[in-house]
């Protein structure tokens, strides 16, 4: 007996059988004797073919008017499902972003949430309707329409579990739950019970692709208890998310896999203050996202600083790095994508030794070569050819994981 | 110079280039100095495809849910036609039925217009944007999205050019204009260069389907001058509909063929007064619409009652009759719907002699039987076989208009 919020992403209401199966899940909650909010996206592949009708126009489209046709997908699914609802006889009411009260900044296509007005969700919950929400959107202050980016969905989700004080906020996919590894890339791989923030930001962020980072983030940020559920094997209990989890059941929550990686190196430059400095605040300046940093034990007066960005940011790097080479006074750029990172991330793993060292004998015993290594409190990423990507997976899942 | 607006049905929007082409004549419109609010309706057959997803979903879906799925036709329409607005360099902003302030009476389906808060629309006029209004759309007193029903768009059109005080509404289509007849019918049909309210609302309730007859009602009410043009053949001039036109030009303004009638004979009645109000008031409570009505002179004391209605009504009146015979004091019901109501319409033609006995004639030189007649001030209407129709709008349409 509760509130909860539940979302559906877009695999889960993709045709008419799944929404009807939605429908089920969501009816059942409230039977139990549960108020419900539902959060949903759009619609399997809806809101790439608007972007195909889109580009077919103007490939240059503003992000006003983008947000305008793609805030179309999740109403197209709020009032399918609401229908299905309505079939199996319950209470239900459709909001869009704005009739939900979602205000978010000005900027179109990644808005951040600014304030969730509750006063017309809590009007339906309180005349015992379910009530389903369009996610991904909202309206900014000058009431145009907005839509909030990428994992869009599970922000709308987590911001109204969080505002409205939700007891949990179920995340239903197409998987059961968060795994120790991707189960199509890694045999052994095990459904966690439950997981931390920490723990879940950290896989997400190398690839775990469950849930994204925004979302864990907040959910962290407001205490939401998050649960990740399968829409379509609903005797699975699924992965919870939230703050403390029993550090002594398993150190290594997960092992993860990111391809897409850049390394950019820049060989040669004077061994004196002020470099790294100068370079990461040009970086910053052409709004390029840096991951891992190394640089070199200084030799000869110059030292190599090496950097790892996104493959889509890789030849606009290399080409801003080659024009200012004579203010870096850098002798010459060195760039490959041919690379894979690989991480554990378990809490506290700092503190327990032989972890990395670990890792490193296992990939060290398959023959695979560390190019780079990352470590954080809760992380320890390398760098390895791409080609033996998927083996170090494996080769490092079975070391810590049984 | 001016304010112009301009509204675009779903066959103008059909696909990507079609879209353009609308753009190329906004645009055009623009360039020569006037403010245009421009109107669109949902493109080609996405209204129907999202009626048949819903279906699959729930045959019996709120009205509310239905508005809030078919909504997102016109939203699409609006971001596309902006885009490609955006594409040819002009500034536009495209705005949904509650951004544009279309406030509707509470009715889900078929809401009319209660009133339209222009700001919004003024604010981007005076900042010297195209505006792209979604029509068939707005939302009631709850903030829950209503549509207007069929003619929707039109509608949408003439209330933002009345409470605009625009100085034109030009309703773009896939044909030239109004025609004296279907020109699929009748080969010698010609495009009307003006027309009347007046005559234009016989004509369209007579199956021309050019326009809507709420509009035109509307347009009378507002004195708003409309222009009825086609989006694909820029260079003809098209049909002006305004209060009053020249009389002289052309008595018989065009002929009409409705298909969907059905009659309904009630014979045999008690030739005393009352039957007739026992009658109609049994259909009005029956919500049962009743277009021509005629009584047979009486003999022996008894009477024949007919009328017509809709096809669709025709089997749900005549069960209703059949039940009623004897609280009518009626012998039978006779009932049939081969038939097909042919109707010229023009403005005076009962101050003119000869109209009605120069349609009866052609009529009757072409071996085609009447079986009822009504007349009203600018139509005079008569019911024949189904199967003689498309030859008699030939001959009636031959006998006025050369």
């Amino acid at each position: 007996m509760g509130l909860i919020v539940q979302k559906f992403g877009g695999s889960s209401v993709a045709n008419a059988e799944r929404i009807k199966n939605v429908a089920q899940i969501v009816t059942d909650t409230y039977a139990q004797g549960n108020m419900v909010v539902v959060v949903v996206s759009a619609q399997g592949d809806t809101t790439d073919d608007l972007i195909e009708k889109a580009k077919e126009i103007n490939p240059n489209a503003s992000p006003r008017e983008m947000d305008v046709l793609l805030s179309t997908g999740e109403q197209i699914s709020i009032s399918l499902l609401s229908m299905a609802i309505e079939a199996l006889g319950f209470p239900v009411k459709s909001l869009t972003g704005w009739q939900a009260g979602f205000l978010t900044k000005s900027t179109h296509g990644s808005a951040r949430i600014n304030k969730i007005n509750k006063e017309r969700i809590e009007n339906e919950l309180g005349k015992k309707n379910i009530v389903v929400v369009a996610g991904f959107q909202g309206i900014n202050r000058y009431d145009d329409i907005t839509t909030l980016g990428r994992g869009g969905s599970d922000t709308s989700a987590v911001a109204l579990a969080a505002a409205l004080h939700a007891d949990c906020c179920q995340i239903y996919t197409d998987v059961d739950g968060v795994y120790t590894a991707d189960p199509r890339l890694v045999k052994n791989a095990r459904k966690l019970d439950e997981v931390s923030y920490d723990e879940m930001l950290e896989l997400a962020s190398l690839g775990a692709q469950v849930l994204h980072n925004r979302s864990v983030e907040m959910a962290k940020k407001y205490s939401v208890k998050l649960h990740v559920l399968s829409s379509l094997n609903r005797g699975v209990p699924g992965t919870e998310i939230k703050e403390v989890v029993d550090m002594e059941k398993m150190l290594i929550k997960g092992v993860a896999r990111d391809n897409d990686v850049a390394r950019i190196s820049l060989i040669g430059v004077p061994d004196r203050p002020g470099v790294a400095f100068k370079l990461f605040s040009l970086l910053a300046a052409n709004k390029i996202n840096v991951d891992i940093i190394l640089q070199s034990v200084g030799r000869n007066n110059t030292k190599d600083i090496s950097f790892t960005t996104s493959r889509s940011h890789m030849k606009q790097t290399v080409e801003l790095l080659e024009t200012q080479l004579g203010s870096l006074n850098a002798e010459r750029v060195e760039y490959g994508d041919n690379i894979s990172k690989i991480s554990i991330v378990g809490a506290g793993m700092q503190t327990h030794f032989g972890v990395a060292s670990k890792m490193f004998e296992a990939l060290s015993d398959a023959g695979i070569n560390i190019q780079m290594i990352s470590t954080s409190e809760i992380k320890i990423s390398v760098l390895i050819d791409i080609n033996d990507s998927e083996r170090a997976l494996n080769v490092i899942h079975d070391a810590f994981i049984v």
